[in-house]
């Protein structure tokens, strides 16, 4: 399916005859790897995509827990309507709401974490043989996601700054108008840590808007940035014809997996629809947990610990590889988020540096499963959120020494 | 997509383009049914399918959150594996092994609720023209989900006593042996509230594994035998061709949305595959929660109240029936589970039946619905689960009026 998948040993399914989906179905390669680290404390893993435990507000939900089990457990327990706890429908939009455009609540479906709205977006949308227009790289989750519905994909360049509007009024623009949507995270992008200016926002949403090209925003770690200062949403510009994908995974907590989906109404309707069937509705109890965290203003001061803790993971790491990398990478100091793109000097294949690495005692994950089509494989992914400034110190020493030593290898 | 699917009125997605599964969607007669209920609480409704909200340990679930979020905060609410929280497989696992055969728990995959468990076995195993062999009726549920992936059905005949086995080795063996897989819900099937006896059971197995059809067996009210008897699963008779999916909806709560899907190890992977693309994995600390709540025996306590309850509700309702309705109506009284099927003498449609009856303070589900394909239309399913027996008893005394009212007018 995505790039660097795994084929399955155990083919053989018996009686049971997989479908053409079920059989191209696989493991990913990062999957595999998390296997393998969980065998090996020892090592400095820059290779997961979670969030900090020490962030997750395990007091404030033991209290909603005993609140909404105490005042409202019988509603709390029972089947609820597919769309989700209208209050918290209403929170979210009221949320996404600026003095620009109002979101209105009949817009918002919630979702077992993003990850699903993902897959709703490729049942309603996608068939075989449609194109959806990417980041490249992008993040490997949602090509999982919408690969399941048997799309190509049409690679969009990107540079420093993001994805480059440009790229949607030249040559490429026939074929991006032909897209079934463009799938973009325009802040602290996974993998890459790459954010868009208001300048490339307000102008990919125009350029898509002439290409009749409908935009899937999807927005993890726009609430990460780390100096706290917040980024206009494409949303916001254009609500007719972006869909807007958000989470309570980096915020709260990833293991309740709660996320939203915003879209038209119309389109709402049928992602409610193929809810319906795919699930009926995710947990009463944990939606109203959360609205009963988050309604009285909670979330904009919690969010406070998790940004100020990847800043100072973030600085540390950007002076690690000062120390260790340079002029064997290049990246950019991270403004947010939980990612950090290092892109090695001289042709260095990041996946041939993986097993070195494990044995220095240091992970990552190589960038070429972020691609859609055609990786460069001098990539890969460090994350920062979970690895504290020490063991950020000693993993990124011992890369520095393991991509050293293959440069000189290389040179040699 | 299932039949009585309500068309959409607000179709235009804008510049949004559905696929054509995007298309299919819609709502079901059902659903519309219960909103326009939420507005009537004046009305006896027989409608539902939920259970008895004082059937839900709320005081059980309030320690398990504490306990849990006190001693595993940080890994109940961080992301898990895909398959599951491996206590709480293992213990299902062992649940469902018999003195004959071991379930291993690694054919264990936790899901969001059994609906998902359908979705991801329809994501594997179909394709558009493939057959799915049914009940006849089926629930609507499991339709709607396995509908996504285009299949056709195959109505098998059923009687009182549930599926005929002979049909398998009948005129409809060869057409039954192409098909996919078998869906059947052996004990107190939703709609029909029938059960398969022990020598059924068998025959099933071996005529499915002499055709090479395998099954998928479907158990949310296995545990609501009203006198507590317990029902052998067709999963312990052939755990190479069954696939089982179990539930937490009915014996603890359906709004935390837990159920599993058991099966060989091969098919488990591609579902495993299937769900980490679909929603990466299921609440982490919901499953932990919820094996905290069981792992000492719970359950089998716990139950004993729903069957009670749904005991008394079900001979109050076989009570009324033959109070208003003998002469008019045929059906069984329930062993167990939350429905009675109703079928109506000299050819009265149950759907027309519905807005007299609605106007006359009682609501119930028209059976066309739960026909994969020719309905018979002189069905309805009456849920008894949430109705106490006065209401009962003022209910089947409304619908009695109603249709003896028909039926004079039809035999006028």
């Amino acid at each position: 399916m995505a790039a660097q998948a795994i084929p399955n040993a155990d083919d053989d399914t018996g009686a049971w005859r997989l479908s053409r989906r079920g059989r191209a179905y696989s493991d990913s390669a990062i999957r595999a790897l998390a296997k393998r680290l969980a065998q090996r404390p020892d090592v400095v893993s820059f290779a997961g995509g979670m969030p900090a435990p020490e962030t997750f507000p395990r007091e404030a939900f033991a209290r909603a827990f005993d609140h909404v089990l105490s005042r409202d457990g019988n509603a709390a327990l029972q089947y609820g309507p597919t769309d989700g706890y209208a209050p918290l429908r209403e929170w979210i939009a009221a949320r996404l709401s600026t003095p620009d455009i109002r979101i209105a609540p009949e817009r918002v479906l919630l979702t077992s974490g993003s990850q699903q709205g993902l897959d709703l977006l490729g049942k309603v949308l996608l068939g075989e043989g449609d194109t959806v227009a990417v980041e490249t790289p992008t993040y490997l989750g949602a090509l999982q996601a919408l690969s399941q519905y048997g799309p190509r994909y049409l690679e969009l360049p990107c540079d420093d700054g993001g994805l480059d509007p440009a790229a949607l009024t030249g040559p490429l623009a026939a074929a991006a108008g032909a897209c079934k949507f463009l799938y973009t995270i325009p802040t602290f992008q996974n993998p890459t840590g790459r954010t868009l200016s208001l300048a490339r926002r307000e102008a990919l949403v125009a350029a898509c808007r002439r290409a009749g090209l409908p935009i899937v925003e999807d927005d993890p770690y726009g609430a990460l940035d780390h100096q706290g200062q917040s980024h206009a949403s494409l949303l916001a510009m254009d609500a007719e014809r972006v869909a807007y994908l958000g989470s309570f995974s980096k915020v709260l907590s990833p293991g309740i997996r709660l996320g939203y989906l915003v879209s038209p109404p119309a389109l709402t309707r049928r992602l409610e629809q193929a809810k319906q069937a795919s699930d009926l509705h995710t947990s009463t109890l944990l939606q109203r947990v959360v609205f009963e965290i988050v309604k009285d203003g909670f979330l904009d001061t919690h969010v406070q610990t998790a940004r100020a803790l990847y800043a100072r993971h973030a600085s540390a790491l950007d002076e690690a590889l000062h120390v260790h990398l340079d002029g064997h990478a290049q990246w950019q100091a991270p403004a947010g988020g939980m990612f950090l793109w290092l892109r090695l000097n001289r042709g260095l294949d990041a996946e041939a540096l993986l097993e070195p690495a494990l044995a220095a005692g240091v992970a990552f994950v190589p960038g070429a499963p972020f691609y859609a089509d055609a990786p460069d494989r001098s990539t890969l992914r460090l994350c920062f959120s979970t690895v504290g400034p020490v063991a950020i110190a000693r993993g990124v020493a011992a890369l520095g020494q393991v991509v050293r030593a293959a440069a000189e290898l290389g040179g040699a």
